[in-house]
């Protein structure tokens, strides 16, 4: 097991990955918040009968008086109405400002779950268990919080911090394998923004990977969860570092609008927007190392069929939409990323390009 | 004019209270956020006309593009179907990031527009124009926000503090009686938890602020911004010493559900709890004095016809389903309060008694 620590002064707390972790989620929640209280676990259809029932069952055992509430899976329950309906459960589980939530699922029962904790009571304590590899390195961790409106995706939200993370590995074993590979494309991400040896890992056991073997699922994740803690430690608000954290994001927003948030997991059009932006990056000879261990990781690098300047306009629309200017994140070597305001027109365009067609 | 500032580190930010301050907003937004953005004005029907455009009107000759959104004036508009209505407001004006929000009205109109600011983009910039007493004295400042649901008041909300607070005591003029006295209310309290000169004050020159004189009220509500700002700063997240605002409340709040939010505004709630609270002081003077105040200030002492058994029951389980116990605050002498956790079943149920049917 290993525990990667989210330095926010008070706010602190810790990530646990591992296997076999979830029995102790009681025991490791009465340590965390000091106390029990009434608690609110939350599941999707996927999760509900596997994980969230031992999660609530593991929370009683312990001495929480633990109810479970199941929402659909998928990203329409981050809805007004789904809100509405978890504020009706916590009225329901009497839970007042001493209650705990408790996410149980992927990014989308983690972001409602935790807006519902970030709401109650002007905000009450939050546990996420994230049961995707996509939630585990990336949206379980920095206390995004929020639901989608028919106007925009996350347009209304809170930072709340989870009080604990727990990532217990052996929710990847059922996780079907197109979702565990959109994953890795945020794997990909926390190699090329800051992790040169984490990339060459990818690259030398792909096929390992693939296979899901624990011991280097545990490594792979923790130094995933480890980069994100330190980006959200430096920079809580998203001011400045952690965007970096959107890199190949611009694009992959773009081409997950285009195609009506349907036909690509967002960590497959992560992995075409990383291709895509690792063209922005000159002749220093990432974009071939980049699109090779997508593609060797069975993602996919192109979105074709597209329109490019369509694409583009998305982007520039939805900026616009939210008071801003779309800047690109660039990576100018393995491991090294920053953002971008001196592009060049024909740059920009020509990674648009590459987003539908593939590599030069 | 005087200004208060509430000292909350990096996120601190000043009350400003004089006369004549509306068309000032616009500049002193400017000034307290560093840059100007796109900017929702939300009034209610009561505010719309003769402040919500002055607002919108300031902000917009400072460079903000402001629009205006209205609600209905009352208690009712603290409601999820409202917020809803603000987010698609927002969303309507490109709101992004750097937007901000304009309450101007009351408590309602500043916890609602607050929890729409705290929500909005996980939280955007907030100004609090409070148009009543009570909000100028208590509820404009501090942060917290929210709304009600059917199983109760202020359910969901956050902590969310404004950049700037901008009291314009010539609001004061237009409101109506009953409300102005009712916001006296909260002004005696101030003077019963922390201080005995105000308290005097008020005993001394009840009729001069029964006529609303400038100088006296521009005193008055620096002096219990001042207190509130103090408790705040010393507790920001209502872990203890912020309770004693509770001084009143406890009965109060009881008072106002027994009568369905209906017969008793919330400062005359509050008048008759102080008053209840006060004969939990025992033979310490207080009570005669705080009874005697309230009368002056023409506000009611005793809620006559309720049952004191039932309006306890309703606090006990107001409590019970937040997921606590009944604190009550209690007032030794004029200017010192405390919580007790050592008070007597039958001094209690004589306090109970005392909101029904007045002094001894």
């Amino acid at each position: 097991m290993a525990t990667v620590q989210v330095k926010l002064g008070e706010r602190s707390y810790p990530v646990a990955i591992g296997r076999g972790l979830l029995p102790s989620l009681g025991r490791r929640c009465r340590t965390a918040l000091g106390r029990t209280a009434a608690a609110l676990v939350i599941a999707d259809t996927n999760t509900e009968a596997r994980y969230g029932r031992v999660a609530a069952a593991a929370l009683e055992s312990s001495g929480f008086a633990a109810r479970l509430a199941t929402v659909p899976a998928g990203e329409s329950s981050k809805s007004t109405a789904r809100l509405e309906g978890l504020w009706a459960a916590l009225a329901a589980a009497n839970a007042g400002r001493d209650a705990l939530v408790v996410a149980v699922g992927g990014g989308v029962v983690g972001d409602l779950a935790g807006f519902a904790a970030a709401t109650w009571n002007r905000g009450v304590d939050f546990v996420q268990v994230p049961t995707t590899l996509l939630a585990m390195v990336d949206a379980s961790i920095g206390g995004k919080t929020g639901i989608n409106l028919r106007q925009g995706k996350n347009l209304v939200g809170a930072f709340h911090q989870p009080r604990l993370v727990l990532a217990d590995l052996d929710a990847l074993k059922t996780l079907p394998d197109r979702e565990y590979r959109a994953g890795l494309a945020e794997v990909v991400k926390y190699g090329l923004i800051g992790d040169p040896k984490l990339f060459g890992l990818l690259e030398r056991s792909a096929s390992d990977i693939l296979l899901r073997r624990p011991t280097l699922l545990e490594s792979i994740v923790a130094r995933c969860v480890a980069h994100k803690a330190r980006i959200v430690a430096a920079d809580e608000r998203e001011g400045g570092l952690r965007m970096l954290l959107n890199l190949g994001h611009t694009f992959g927003h773009a081409i997950e609008a285009a195609t009506g948030y349907r036909k690509y997991l967002h960590g497959e059009a992560v992995a075409i927007g990383l291709c895509a932006a690792a063209t922005l990056a000159g002749n220093s000879g990432v974009e071939p190392r980049v699109r090779a261990l997508v593609k060797s990781l069975g993602l996919p690098d192109r979105a074709p069929g597209l329109d490019p300047a369509k694409l583009r306009g998305l982007a520039a629309g939805d900026k616009k939409a939210r008071g801003g200017k779309v800047r690109y994140v660039v990576c100018e070597r393995v491991g090294k990323a920053r953002v971008a305001a001196d592009l060049g027109e024909a740059e920009v365009a020509r990674a648009w390009e590459a987003a539908v067609k593939g590599g030069r």
